[in-house]
């Protein structure tokens, strides 16, 4: 199976690195809309431009998209997926819907297929949920988030004047996953089930106090939530904060029997070093789901809610059986 | 969607139970190989004699066959599958290839799918295994079982001559599952793993020290553990441990990155009240997805494993991008 990686960022890096895991896989080549002799790849994968891309649509059984949900993926998976099998990982819950539509349409016009919102939310939890809701429909899930980099909510301090740098950790109020985990399905607030720590390099001769008050009065990221902000030095940050862990988890809560009188507690969680090598390893075996699905003629766009899970794996069905079943 | 109940111990009481949660789910009736005049069902359902479950082949969609996995399930399933689309929750790890094969032959010979081994282990823990080996190739993961009564150990524990009942728990040893948590995947015995605690009622006049000793020395269910025995009267065995409560985890280690720098650790749980309510929950979800697979021509022998997950929800794919996504 030969996969190409479109857009060379921490995703295209983790799927790079990831490939070397999965002796099924081979990786073509990486493609950037940058000036290909100014990036270098960690493996040495050569490097071609992004307008080179349909040349090499012979040569690529699935190319995995690594672009930005706001504004590439929306574009690039629906052109994309004319010439190639396509996988992203969409992530704008809302909009899923009309991504979708699009994705479905360019795919069906001349057969192939498409992976939609790959990684672990979307993705990996989006399943959690979809299992535990068909198993337990008498019952309410909690999706906590964390400890973990939020990129956007960094992002969002970042614009602020005079901050230097800044990283933002979501974390769940460990109050909230204890009831949630005991079964008590609570009614929780936004401020209730995650707290908000931001991390901030400022600028030389900032005012540190009004950097502060714009964070925690910021409309939708902080404004909603208690949140911490603590000011320390370029050379901190790089020490104490350049990775990008993440995770969370999943949790339902229900019952069953006469009354309900029995109490189920089911839960998926994640505890991850690297938000974008755990993803880029989903979108890889989601890659081996989708050549399958297309050598079947299973054309059109695709979620994990649609991949037989014996798809994802490199195993045979009776391996499957014997050694995980 | 009409399903029939095809044995009616506690798995079949708890399908007849979570029907009500299942709008598109209706209960044609219980059939049993007891006198139907001696059985009467919770919900009022009615009650047939086994050997007239042919009669209803064209009013039943997916019969639920609600046997032991030891002698029952071998010899109903593959028989069943012949006039019917079935699902069993056969449990015999080791047998399931042995199975699976028969079940498959069974179906298509005569058109109808077949749906084995559903339930929560095998079921939902088999797709945690499955989900995780896919997305982290380089890794380890670890079942832990419990708290939760184990019926089989139970049942050996009352063939001991003098036990009038007997209960056992098994349980996951807490260093172990922290251990496991943290990622750090070491190599553990059976005896790391879980402890076994026994609650039993002897006759009287047994001899406890005697019937304490061939539990903890009884190969293959406790001479490999830790195992307590406590002696309790009748009552205490009826006021304390009438339910049969279960649960447990699977959990994969794992690592990605350059020399594999980043560490991940993946986590499934469940904390049941009453196993085998739930375990009937899972049943009925996989009802659904076998009905629409019959649906599409999809005949043969499934596993959890073969069913892409959108089949077990009630819900539209449309409606599942939107809410679960």
């Amino acid at each position: 199976m030969k996969i190409g990686i479109y857009g060379y960022g921490n995703l295209g890096r983790g799927v790079e690195l990831g490939v070397r895991q999965n002796p099924d896989i081979e990786l073509v080549g990486v493609f950037t809309r940058r000036d290909p002799a100014t990036v270098k790849t960690l493996t040495g994968i050569p490097v071609y431009p992004a307008a080179r891309v349909e040349d090499f649509a012979a040569e690529i059984d699935v190319l995995i998209i690594c672009g930005g949900s706001a504004s590439d993926l929306p574009e690039m998976t629906p052109a994309l997926a004319r010439s190639f099998n396509v996988i992203d990982s969409f992530d704008t819950h809302a909009r899923i819907p009309e991504h979708f539509e699009n994705v479905e349409k360019a795919a069906m016009l001349t057969g192939h297929t498409a992976l939609i919102s790959g990684g672990w939310d979307p993705g990996l939890f989006s399943l959690a949920r979809l299992y535990m809701n068909a198993v337990l429909p008498d019952g309410k899930d909690y999706t906590f988030w964390g400890r973990g980099v939020s990129q956007g909510h960094s992002d969002a301090i970042r614009r602020i004047p005079g901050v230097a740098d800044a990283r933002q950790y979501t974390i769940p109020v460990p109050e909230a996953l204890e009831r949630v985990r005991k079964g008590e399905n609570p009614e929780l607030t936004t401020r209730q089930k995650h707290t908000r720590e931001c991390w901030v390099v400022a600028e030389e001769g900032a005012d540190k106090a009004e950097i502060e008050r714009r964070i925690k009065e910021m409309p939708n990221y902080f404004a909603d939530y208690d949140t911490t902000v603590n000011f320390i030095t370029a050379e901190e940050m790089k020490r104490d904060h350049s990775e990008l862990p993440h995770g969370g988890q999943v949790i339902r809560g229900g019952a069953t029997g006469t009354d309900g009188k029995h109490r189920h507690v089911m839960e998926f969680s994640l505890k991850l070093d690297s938000n974008p090598e755990f993803t880029a390893s989903v979108l890889l075996a989601c890659a081996r789901a989708v050549c399958r699905m297309y050598a079947r003629g299973n054309y059109g766009c695709k979620t994990l809610f649609d991949i037989a899970p014996a798809d994802l794996s490199p195993l045979s069905p009776e391996e499957l059986r014997k050694r995980l079943l």
